[in-house]
């Protein structure tokens, strides 16, 4: 194998599957990130086997192989290169030579035949949606996936396609987040699968903020995200996912509307205090004009005052004030609505036109 | 106590002094910030009773008095305020009501009274030198103060004011840091004191980049850092500091001028093989137009070539490459000189006019 690239077209490519490198693997290999040259393309691959990311760059062939070089030590050295084109070559060995400027690294690689196939997803049918839409979708529902294993199917996030509603839902048992979108109509086309919250993450940092396609895709138990000239390929989750459909309240008895922004900050300092005391309890009294929200620990309290309007009746209520701060700290709007039955039953948050995204959250029952 | 200050005023007077809190202390209350209103002023007081300091902040007076706050939580609860003014009281239980528009929290503070007092530092002669000088010769030394504490005297660096000179130089064995800077003369007042390496650092975070002053005197076993409304107060290390001097060799047989940068990037990517071999060993090669360096560890080989002008006689050389990368990342210079003798004696960087700075490193000895 013999290539000349860009220092800058390496680096990006090498950043961008580094992604997917296995931090502690049981297969060594899996450290490294495979070089692969052939039909006159340059790809460079990586995978832990849960999530595969491969990146096709720019460069010059001047002789067809592949080779596997530790992600550890080929991507910081790429990044030290000074800014011009960098000759990567290997020998039958796999002893592999890189050359930049007055630059040169002898670094000994393993075989790019020992690297894992990543699973083949060649599905005709690609639904196609705004990168940008999609990195939103993602960010605002992630932080509600389940981090406890107990239930595995609650570490993923359910993405559902029909028709042209795009939807992403995660929850964990205390709070859920949906997020709803528009994507170009498939009118045959049908997706309800479960993708690993890590997996997500990942995707999220590679989407621009740009209204470029992503092409979604999937073959088995396997789904492909296409984003420019990076693949990226997942397993999905195996299982039943919640009707979350069920457990979203349809109807309120206490309905406020308020600045998203006011509230954010008023929960932030009420749990300071809270956290501190390690429990998160922030309580809410809904009034007819205002919201006070207390938080009463060991080592001091909090009383703080937010001007609302309340429609329906007046309601005491606790929460964990985590909840609500990842929550809010994802909305953009600068007025929404908080929906509420019971003090035991869970808050819901909307905006006020609308309704692209749906918050959940359990209340914390508490003896006065 | 009673007083109301903008959030602000709050937020950097804490922030300043909180560096001299203690993380773990056997003292409980050095983990918090004193406030005391006295004579019409707002002083902020911290300390690990290594290193004190103390801020005075603007702020309206209604009732003299002091208090002892838990630093972890004031800092955030100040920070997460609104941006409008603050009122903070105590009662005769040092209990303090803090409040903030809608805003109002009540945490159980210290009495005042317990805590330490700073040793007090009222020599009348004073040095004066300004504050971007200072910050950069701290950060260009002290990089090389000792951090095991076999000798306690090396984990500080010696500063000498004398007439106009003032120098500061830190050492830990394997190399030397020297940097010279000019002050107002003072004829009749000489200092020559070793300032623990924690104090600098501290000190140099409140220094900024303009040229106003900061006032040095000494008293006892103690130094003050005066940097306009902050009062830095710190311990003297005690002991003799090693004649650094004499270390310094006066001539060379090889001197070499060279790009700082092209030099920097070179130690750097050699370094990066050398160090995942666990061992930072690089070789140099002085020819007469090239300086070779290479590095060479069991999981690769790197080549660089610089170019250099050199003077005198060729040779070859090593060093554990952290000490140069750490040198050369602290010099703003775009050329210097390398001074050699033999192989076994140690490498000065200098600049290539004056001697504001001078490096010193001990080479490793290499079995060819």
């Amino acid at each position: 194998m013999r290539i000349i690239c860009s220092k800058n077209n390496l680096l990006n490519g090498f950043l961008t599957v580094q992604k997917a490198v296995s931090s502690r693997s049981s297969l060594p290999i899996l450290e490294g990130i495979l070089i692969e040259v052939e039909e006159k393309k340059i790809k460079l691959v990586a995978t832990d086997l849960e999530i595969g990311i491969e990146s096709y760059i720019e460069g010059e062939i001047l002789e067809e192989g592949s080779v596997v070089l530790s992600s550890k030590i080929i991507v910081d050295l790429i990044r030290k290169l000074p800014d011009a084109s960098v000759e990567i070559k290997t020998d039958e060995n796999n002893r592999t030579w890189i050359q930049c400027a007055s630059s040169e690294f002898v670094i000994q690689g393993q075989s790019g035949l020992d690297f894992p196939e990543l699973p083949e997803v060649n599905n005709q049918q690609k639904i196609e949606i705004p990168q940008d839409l999609l990195k939103h979708m993602i960010r605002q529902t992630i932080f509600s996936v389940a981090v406890e294993e107990t239930r595995p199917i609650l570490t993923g996030a359910l993405m559902e396609i029909k028709e042209d509603q795009i939807s992403l839902v995660a929850l964990d048992g205390y709070r859920l987040a949906l997020r709803k979108g528009k994507t170009s109509n498939h009118e045959n086309y049908f997706i309800s699968e479960v993708i690993p919250g890590r997996t997500l993450n990942e995707i999220s940092k590679i989407l621009t903020e740009d209204e470029e396609m992503v092409q979604i895709s999937k073959m088995g138990n396997h789904i492909l995200f296409e984003v420019g000239k990076t693949n990226i390929t997942s397993r999905l989750l195996e299982g039943e996912f919640i009707n979350y459909k069920q457990i979203i309240p349809e109807e309120y008895k206490t309905r406020v509307k308020l600045s998203k922004n006011a509230f954010f900050d008023s929960c932030e300092r009420a749990a300071l205090l809270a956290r501190q005391g390690k429990n998160n309890l922030i309580k809410m009294q809904l009034n007819q004009d205002t919201l006070v929200i207390t938080s009463n620990a060991e080592i001091g309290k909090v009383h703080e005052e937010i001007p609302i309007e309340l429609e329906g009746e007046e309601l005491k209520i606790a929460f964990n004030s985590k909840y609500f701060i990842e929550a809010l700290r994802n909305i953009d709007d600068e007025e929404i609505f908080l929906e509420f039955t019971t003090s035991v039953s869970p808050c819901v948050i909307k905006p006020t036109e609308g309704e692209y995204f749906t918050y959940l959250i359990l209340p914390v029952r508490v003896i006065e």
